[in-house]
């Protein structure tokens, strides 16, 4: 199948950008000496997931108890749930548990684990347990010295569950953009997670696991003393908020949105293209980074970057192609006229992703499989 | 079915207000004696568009040939497809009116004109066509006085195809905040329109049809001269954008996301819900009106307003619920324990809506019905 059949506009994966972009992390962290548990909220799809594993990862990390469902439907049975469940999601969690899944849930209060040790005692069910770190402060998460750390491990082991261990996620990495920053904030969620399983065991709460990661921070990490397993997402497409954090290039983004010209503002040197919103959606994660890409960044079809282009405004199903500097192109209808196709590169690929029900795979010969991904919860 | 026994996040309809709002247009514009022809890019459900249908409305209008495909299953013909179509598109909605969907297709550009007259000529089929008007500059169409216009009416007309007028969209409107402005486009974009669609039948091309419409147009307009049918698409539900811009109250708003505490930062005064940006959507268009709404407006289950809170932060599964004025809240644990079930009012209901594969109908009694949604293109 030729890019020119299909319909616009469509979320299209490069094949050999997702296999570097997989091989890239994958192998730094096996040099170090850690499993990798990637995060498939990125790409909520399985066969993406799939080459993951092949590639050597162990596990999947999830955002959501459907996720959970659907990857352990498709043969996927380590599965890590890594937002703090609220009591009433425990019925469906167990469940998944009955049905074979080895679901590792996450809590990060008091009230929260009590629920768990309730629920485990009235179904004679141990559930698998890790314990939210926060190490950096951006969102959830008990800190490392907080008694509260202690109170939660102690009711979880005493309670009857089974506490694997803690974890952690840096996501104000996000916010960076030099090496040394990422270096440093690397080191802290190691350290701040390391001393949180320490203060665990000496308190004769077991804590063999001890899982951290943010794609920017697994990238940056120079020691993993003490670390068991990293989990990362967006680097299996990367985007141009990582390009603007420092952790890839634009030309490494794996995820684009395939569009096509439907008209023009000669005098304004706008192409209107098919993808408004809806397709890239409303991230506008660059906009307080070094480069702000508006809605994306443009490429002809074959996924070379057009420089000094941008998808500069968006609604709901029409995107602005125009300058990035604000002048006016007067070539802008000869450019790019009418059926023209252009690839955009997202500011987030997990938003830009969840935007669409399929990804179409790229490989040099042309656009080739279909691979469905799902929404909802 | 109770609140409480849906799994969240989930998108709630409340049904009593989605019908005060639907009444609310339909009444204005049948006063003016001009035909509603609401935009089902909002809803993307067949069941919201009923309700409008058996309000008065006449017709819809669609942002994409699978909106198209799937109201026409549903038993919906009339249809106006609003955004100028692209060549490659042709085949499709040739294909949907050989099915016998009267659907009204989209230019506002010579190449475009000409690709339709070619095509309409090669498959031996008059395609009924509008012309896109450009009244405020905001984004597509030919301007009412640009000679171009006529060249592309007179280009249809000859060639074979059905003009069935000129649409315009002020989706500047968005921008406004007083009735005073809002007034001023709305006559605007009526008379531009208009303008369009004398100067086309001067011309000697037939224009029968004059389509104007945004929700703060539509909402605004006092004189409706000329016009024959008006399109407003986000009036269904409302949301907080519209409430900036005037032309709803907050407590007007039909959707909103049900969701639940699953943790807390004391320190901080933050309550964690599981409502981050995959349900909200990433749009934050009250980030530069009167009130900056961050990702939401906090109320209770059962869709009361809390004063001051409002979702200061969301990643993608997690939404951070605060103080609108930065306080910390010293209470927001007892206030708010976890396992608690909140509302949060979207910026933008179109966005927010199209994070979900279905609504849930709310009722005084509770929540009845699903209603699904589709998604793609």
């Amino acid at each position: 199948m030729k890019l020119t059949d299909i319909d616009t506009p469509a979320a299209l994966i490069d094949e050999a950008h997702m296999a570097a972009n997989i091989a890239r992390l994958q192998e730094r962290l096996s040099a170090q000496g850690v499993r990798l548990r990637p995060h498939v909220k990125t790409s909520k799809c399985i066969e993406v997931a799939r080459r993951q594993q092949q590639a050597g990862a162990r596990g999947i990390t999830v955002s959501t108890l459907k996720e959970a469902e659907q990857f352990f439907a498709a043969g996927f049975s380590d599965i890590l749930y890594a937002v703090c469940i609220s009591p009433e999601k425990l019925d469906r969690a167990l469940a998944l548990r009955r049905r074979g899944c080895a679901l590792t849930i996450l809590v990060d209060s008091v009230a929260a684990a009590q629920a768990v040790v309730a629920k485990g005692q009235s179904e004679r069910h141990a559930f698998e347990v890790m314990i939210e770190i926060d190490s950096d402060g951006h969102r959830s998460g008990v800190q490392p010295e907080d008694p509260g750390l202690i109170a939660i491990g102690k009711l979880l082991h005493e309670g009857g569950a089974v506490v694997k261990g803690v974890l952690t996620h840096a996501g104000s990495s996000y916010e960076l953009d030099t090496p040394e920053a990422l270096r440093k904030l690397a080191e802290q969620e190691r350290a701040l997670c390391v001393r949180a399983a320490e203060r665990l065991r000496a308190a004769g709460v077991p804590c063999p696991e001890v899982s951290v990661g943010s794609t920017p921070t697994a990238l940056s990490a120079q020691n993993l003393t003490g670390v068991t397993e990293v989990r990362a997402g967006v680097y299996v497409f990367f985007d141009l908020v990582m390009a603007n954090v420092g952790v890839c290039t634009p030309d490494d983004v794996a995820l684009s949105v395939l569009t096509t010209v439907i008209g023009h503002q000669p005098e304004k040197g706008w192409a209107i293209v098919d993808a408004g919103w809806m397709a890239m959606s409303r991230d506008r994660g660059t906009q307080r980074q070094k480069t702000d890409y508006g809605y994306g960044a443009v490429c002809d079809a074959d996924g070379r970057l057009i420089d000094g282009l941008l998808v500069s405004g968006a609604n709901q199903e029409h995107g602005i192609v125009s300058r990035r500097d604000g002048q006016g192109d007067a070539s802008i209808v000869q450019r790019f006229p009418i059926g023209t196709r252009l690839r955009i590169l997202p500011n987030h690929a997990c938003a830009t992703g969840a935007q669409f029900p399929s990804y179409r795979l790229v490989t040099p010969a042309g656009a080739s499989r279909e691979w469905p991904r799902f929404q909802g919860w």
